[in-house]
């Protein structure tokens, strides 16, 4: 079995860097209310080597140390670390290897974009909030069984699809975001269940007034390429 | 009366210790929401003698130490402890005199559990995260009144028509769980909760897809053998 | 104007205790999510003196101290304090007049709690909890303009009607509790909003089953005379 | 292109104060549960020079400092600070400019009146509340781009019709709130969203009993000339 030894410093020390990075965004996983108990799990890509960082199978937010974090490879086969890998670890090395932009990937159980899920609808596009992190809808993806790579395959043929979100929610499952690191796929999960709360809260008092495609699409451009600090 | 002075050293040593695990454990019952005031209860069995220690009656969360907490036989009769132990208390000992393998037990009002009891259905299995823990749907339980054992029988007799429910929605009233001890008793509690309100929210936007009987074997099946560390 | 160097040194002692105690009742309307900004108001009357502690009109939470807190007689005349008292002082005092038994008062906007009041209908009673707790629905009152006493005047007809009950839903405005103290108020404050909460839920999924009379009364008689410690 | 040396000491005194007051009013935002992640904005303006102190773009609160924050003038150019001030700035410029009243302006996604942004509607006034502080309904605006200063238009022509409301909720975006100071924008937005919330909840459970537009304009009256500390 390859072991982080026959990985250079430069890769230990990313590694290093990483870990503490997947741990300590797990506490904002907890922060935003997007996961209970053990549910839910963030990993990211390293740039220096072809491994990624992801959270421990089954275990209790308040026992996550950077320590505790496994890497593993784009198989998701296990590299270092004390504990088993989350249960989703062939899933996220599945959306890594088809889709070389992506850096971070984030699962969680949130209520109301679980709810969605478990309906198999799209939240449609109605909020400004929506055009800019999710360029229309954020789509439903198909039902899939844990513990392959079949949830990943899913994720990945559904963003293809809907090449501007960050988000797909898996039937009867739950989110999955990606990002360009870790910490933009945990913003995309927060944005996520916010705004199938306000969607869902919105359906039970009247008719959601649409959008049009050419706000949408503006919306979108201006706060992926103006918006936050450049 | 009995009294601890009555059993060995090995048994007071487990005595302490559980008295620990059961203090702490009331923590998460407020970290996750399920309770409000007084309301809610842990209880764990302990394995060196035909004991359990469970929470004092009607005292405020604040309060709660490990020396409150009541030790009580398996009659519920109280055997160690300042205080009264809580209303529950012969329904928890029913609980673990008929299920041997139950050493832990959880009962909260947590809303939207609650709020499924109060209309007396089961709430049905639209989501993985229910196969995992559930292997099926969430089952409402009778009506049974407070202060005998009458709420015990009611849990017992509804786990034995859904063997892989950790779970009980007693009509009116709230959600009992249990679990190989209290903390996943607790862990089923707060799990009851969010499968509670999602499957809750979801029936307000659309139909909820139902997953099939094979899938959620399947689903149980992993979660109980192969997630968590082994 | 009398002050409260005319009373005797016990009053003053009891002015400086439930000072502390009205206080620190406030930061549990907050720690239950029953209040926003500077809404919602505590108050004690003492045993010594015909007189109460209130909250200043209009204070932020985090600005609330022992001696901001206002003493006022039972006209809800300001006796002692730096600040303004509650605009319901009036309503408190007449509470205090005219039911001799209660010596705590609360009144929060909380949210599902008010719901039901802007919609003017009792929350039926459809959880063992409501039984124990309030021997029945939680009761609607009358709209009453703020300011004067004559929203006091519409809690105690209302709690005429309702003996059992120790919360009023007043009318497009929400709820009022009372106590044998202000911690009781505030416990019966908590509790109106979980049963808000938990029946406005119960409502968008089904028919909420009845609790017969003859139940309600049991799980209420129990409540009161066994629940606790003794 | 200006700087702050070009303002004397009493303006520079100013600035320091309000970058502090703006900084700390963030944390209000998140306490009372109105922003996820970097989304919401507030501002001050300045009594002593036309300039006004405004969250940097993009930013995570946690990283928020008096330091980050962003002093442009009123035509929302910017005038000193690290970063780049928000989005939102130039329709906070023109709030300022044409309201010479309001020297505070909150901007947020709060979830509850987000989603009564998403259908347009006005939140019908149902709650006492509701009279103390909007004087009627909250008003819902147009649909405006972000970007430009079309918001605050939009924001501006939406207050000369309800001119008692310091809250108007954008469509399919969210509310913008105004106040005499920063601290009264950000009261209005955490009021906005709980009488959103009870409004919602209060829809699914019956029909809201209205209060006579002569009852709303006494409680308007009182709330905003008598209430609180004078």
């Amino acid at each position: 079995m390859v072991s982080l030894n026959d990985y250079g410093p430069e890769v230990r020390a990313e590694v290093k860097q990483v870990r503490e990075v997947v741990s300590s965004l797990h506490e904002q996983l907890l922060k935003w209310n997007l996961v209970v108990w053990t549910a839910g799990n963030v990993s990211q890509r390293l740039h220096t080597a072809d491994l990624m960082v992801i959270k421990p199978s089954g275990m209790r937010y308040e026992s996550l140390t950077p320590e505790s974090m496994v890497v593993c490879d784009l198989n998701g086969e296990k590299v270092d670390g004390l504990a088993e890998p989350s249960s989703d670890t062939k899933s996220h090395a599945y959306i890594y290897r088809n889709m070389p932009d992506v850096y971070g990937v984030v699962h969680t159980h949130s209520t109301y974009a679980t709810a969605w899920a478990a309906t198999g609808q799209n939240i449609p596009c109605g909020l400004t909030m929506m055009g800019d992190e999710f360029g229309g809808p954020v789509p439903a993806g198909p039902f899939r069984l844990i513990g392959s790579e079949a949830i990943g395959e899913g994720v990945v043929e559904t963003l293809r699809k809907y090449p501007h979100s960050p988000a797909v929610l898996m039937q009867n499952h739950g989110p999955f975001t990606i990002g360009k690191d870790a910490e933009g796929a945990v913003k995309a999960a927060a944005m996520t269940e916010e705004v199938a709360h306000t969607m869902w809260a919105a359906r039970q008092i009247g008719d959601i007034i649409p959008i049009s495609d050419e706000d949408i699409a503006k919306l979108n451009d201006r706060y992926q390429n103006v918006y936050g600090q450049h």
